[in-house]
């Protein structure tokens, strides 16, 4: 739940300050399963997820210093988030089957019918 | 889409400016139908509601004077929009069926699980 | 999945021929549960409501005589499939619970933001 | 996420032991909001149902004396989370407008076809 | 919201003249995103999709000579939906980024449940 | 709506006797339509997955022989449903359109957020 406002013209209203709710889902894949039969330690997952969302959530994003110069768009958001998960990923932080992961999406949902994604290979 | 902050112990780090994304439901309730079949016109009734949230959407409620000394929390709006359409069935503005209608409700979305309504007879 | 036209400006384009799917549900209530800890066999209530949209599905609405001089719009529909909901309650087709069963709304989703409902005590 | 079985012809093959993932969601209802402008304090009442439903998450309820003789149906279930969650509000659980709360209403989504719920007044 | 009936042994009842509500999902991808953020102007996404889609509602797709010799499948209609979109994108029409895009998916919900699309490169 | 347990410290309290509640999307793809305008026969599709699930509902999975010495989670569980439906596809039980379809994804649905996927090509 953040607070932001847009630059250009594009935006026409949302130049204003308002707010936004993003319900945020993750999908990590993976070639085969491990021995245990998932993909990752869901728990360790979450616990990732929750921590990069809670550097975000209630918050004005105009006033954090990462995204000066930038629009923070549901769509670069995506990319923003997908990059995160990706560092924790590469750290090993979703446990064993970490570096098993070949491909991430993170999805933002803006609302029930408009969502942005960002969706690629990890390196 | 709005931006908000609120005062109390009690909203902890949502006492920052931050902010939401609701999707709204009106729901009008009617003891019989009329003749064409429909509770009111809902076209009208569309248009109405989009034109009360447009009064809000893309703000920063913390600035608007009609909210001074309130925390714009979901339940409260959901007051807020309750009077504001209530007044427009009051003066016809759904068509024909208007003041036929007798209950209404009006339910903000905050996400796929949080939500809150205001319901009740129309005076 | 039917097909319908409606009379009467207040319609606009859909005094045209076109078409809806309907996604309905059935909720039944009653004070008590009884001794198996179920409000009606609900494989009885499936079937009950299958068979009576049986008899409304992949059809032209215009050409069923039942709603001659009708609009079937999407509240209309709810009172029909209520009425005939109703009545097979009434004959005890839901299996034993059924004479308790003491309300009753069904509701047709017309997509996934709109929707109609009838709701009532059972006679 | 619970196993459980049912005792009765009426169930067919959920005679068998099986199992059941429940969504549960918890409406609280009060006449007039608070000076906060909250129903509950949101954060109270999530951490109760939380504790309420990890008594009975993972478990096999065949074998919770609690429910000896009965059928754990996601009617009964509904009724039981009810009953515990209006004790809480009862004790004051739930924060300053927990004695404000008049009507509860508890759902148990089985699918996102399938439901039950219990609703009622807090005596 | 369409009319339509379809040809062939295949389709059982729905041979008989009958409707569909779809609800529409266009999904639009390209490499990077540019400087302001987006992918495309989603104000002039919406308004192409609204035009196309007028072409479309509240019509007995029997009727329409585009179609004549087709069914008009949900499968089929994403894919006529896919072109007409992909030809506005080409012509430029959703702003400045209509040139990055490379992919484009047009979804088509019959119901919670039902769905086709069309996916596919932009020549 | 299935019983099973886990082995493995990872799993916690999932590693006691609990259930689950599937909802299941299987999604075929094929380069182009055939004459008909569908991908298959949606019926003969949907009796096949039916088939397939009667297989594994109301049953606890920890007793069936085929699963000995694996955890039954959602992602295991996705890739032995698509391997059946795969295998009734090889076997021509979709209709005329079967042999033209190239890719599957079968989708388990744990609940509103959590799923699990196995997506591939068919051999």
């Amino acid at each position: 739940m953040i607070a932001h406002s847009f630059k250009g013209e594009l935006f026409g209203p949302a130049q204003r300050l308002h707010g936004a709710t993003y319900v945020v889902d993750v999908e990590l894949r993976r070639p085969e399963l491990g021995p245990e039969g998932v993909v990752v330690d869901i728990g360790r997952a979450t616990d990732a997820l929750e921590s990069i969302l809670g550097e975000l959530n209630f918050r004005n994003l105009d006033d954090d210093s990462a995204f000066a110069g930038k629009n923070t768009t549901t769509e670069f958001l995506a990319g923003v988030i997908f990059e995160r998960v990706a560092d924790r990923i590469k750290r090993g932080e979703l446990g064993p089957g970490s570096n098993a992961v070949r491909e991430l999406k993170v999805t933002l949902h803006e609302s029930h019918v408009a969502w942005a994604a960002r969706e690629g290979k990890l390196g």
